[in-house]
């Protein structure tokens, strides 16, 4: 803990560097006055600690040095796994990070972005479930995971090249009658494109193949129904299995076990976003892996270098495979 | 996104309200006026969708309404849960999160610490492994997990009646060769107490037991070697398990299955955390659960309401055993 109580003023800083006043307050906002009197300045305000208040140099500056990070929570680890990599990466950059979360709720949504333009923020980086959203236009806002708007960038995994590759592995993996089971958000986005991709990778090498899509959270009922269909007199119709998301896929990989269906014996899977498997190296499932690092990375350098000319609307960056356990 | 591109200022609502501008600065600032003023204000900043700049507001309140929030990561699930529930309590409570993440680094620790004062927060919540912390004493400052001043008000679960408890219970499921295995920090925390709540419990019930305790990450070699030493002619020397964590929990079974010890008909093992399974309802072992919304709830209101005579120097909130299948 810190011995002083009270903290130093410009006033102090002046009068240890034998300036004026006048000089000091230069210094501090970055107006240019001559080496010796700045190094002085930099040298009784270090001697004193000194700590210049952000805050008015944000109002005078306009500019917080801080940046507005808006996920539906940081408990499922694909969003907390973002805001970490946001969080090490602004750092790394001299920029702080507020947290807003909005439980998928689109008016929450709304109400975190009116709070942080009220707190000023250099720029706003979201994953947003609300179409609707006002946003002002003067300030940076790039959106992850879902085309939001022709004016705002949106940075995403490559999910049609994922579906077309985990198609492609299931078929290399020695798989003929692929399915594609997924559940869907009503608000389009990105992730949309992965049972696309997986499509055209079929239809193009002529490998059967079933789109099983359902819509909403409460979807799996669907899927375990669908399941139910597909099995006769103890067997499995398909020998392949992609699935939308790596939670999806543990789910129907239980479902599966329980109708003694083994995995990958019977039926391979393949899952989508490359979640670490909590307490070990790998994954639960073979997986489809999104780049988060580089999404992370992307978001911010767009947002930080915004010039609105040359920023691209989308930014897709590669995915890769990565073997689990699902599959032969 | 928003049709207009110009701001309304503090004039436009003193024009469209019918009042002088002396009037809307004090409507702003909290300065009492009349109703039917105060009312006219209002109503026009409203129509107009004038925001208040809230720096400009925290410098002159010196209150910000933003609070610091400092974790190692936000990817393991007990600092990511931890994280998101002091961003919606805070949320609820009118407060805007910053979120620093340090990767257990002192240094960057301190780093974060120094920042976060630059921008004048209001408090700041912290999961630290920095003894020598120097954070100023005028800044309100909650600690969880980790006594680190006596000073500083410290948040945690009660870790001792949590190990008591882990006992009691694999004693009550027919277990009377107990173990415990855990690998601890260098840095003292209440997470320390686990195993003495343990030896504890098994002390005053003369129940026959042994604490195995290694230090820091590399520790898991230790753990395996222990295993390997208590096993003869493929039988285990102990019947129940009460690991310090459930991330070190699922680590031990797993090498556990691997020489063909069967949980838990062989060995009976807790866990200690509540980490919730990935993509299930439940967990991943029978384990003591930490109460995580308790914790984040009662370091906010220990943070907004600090009047330093009356604050506890440490608050335990009571953990819970939650049932999973790794327990008779």
């Amino acid at each position: 803990m810190s011995k002083t109580n009270k903290l130093p003023t410009m006033k102090d800083v002046a009068v240890a560097a034998g300036v004026s006043l006048g000089t000091v307050s230069k210094v501090f906002n970055g107006i240019p006055v001559g080496a010796e009197y700045k190094n002085k300045v930099d040298a009784a305000a270090k001697m004193l600690g000194y700590q210049v208040n952000e805050y008015a140099r944000g109002l005078r500056a306009s500019k917080t040095n801080t940046i507005a990070v808006i996920v539906p929570n940081v408990i499922h680890p694909f969003y907390s796994t973002l805001a970490d990599m946001c969080c090490n990466k602004l750092s790394e950059k001299g920029y702080r990070m507020l947290l807003a979360t909005t439980s998928f709720d689109p008016q929450t949504e709304q109400q975190c972005i009116d709070m942080v333009q009220q707190n000023k923020v250099d720029g706003i980086i979201a994953i947003t479930y609300n179409p609707e959203l006002d946003v002002k236009e003067d300030i940076p806002f790039v959106i992850i995971d879902r085309k939001f708007h022709h004016r705002v960038p949106c940075v995403s995994s490559d999910n049609y090249a994922g579906g077309q590759l985990a198609a492609e592995k299931l078929v290399e993996k020695g798989c003929s009658n692929l399915l594609f089971l997924g559940i869907s958000s009503h608000v389009p986005g990105e992730a949309d494109k992965r049972n696309l991709g997986f499509a055209s990778y079929c239809q193009t090498n002529n490998i059967k193949h079933t789109i099983h899509r359902v819509w909403d959270e409460d979807g799996f009922d669907d899927i375990k129904a669908f399941i139910d269909s597909s099995i006769k007199n103890g067997k499995f119709a398909y020998d392949g299995i992609f699935v939308s998301t790596d939670m999806l896929a543990i789910q129907v990989m239980d479902y599966l076990k329980k109708h003694d269906i083994s995995i990958p014996e019977d039926v391979q899977v393949i899952g989508f976003d490359g979640i670490p498997k909590f307490g070990f190296d790998g994954y639960y499932c073979s997986t489809i892996k999104q780049p988060l690092d580089k999404m992370a990375a992307t978001a911010i350098d767009i947002l930080l270098n915004q010039e609105i000319n040359s920023t691209p609307s989308l930014v897709c960056l590669p995915v890769e495979y990565c073997e689990g356990d699902t599959t032969k």
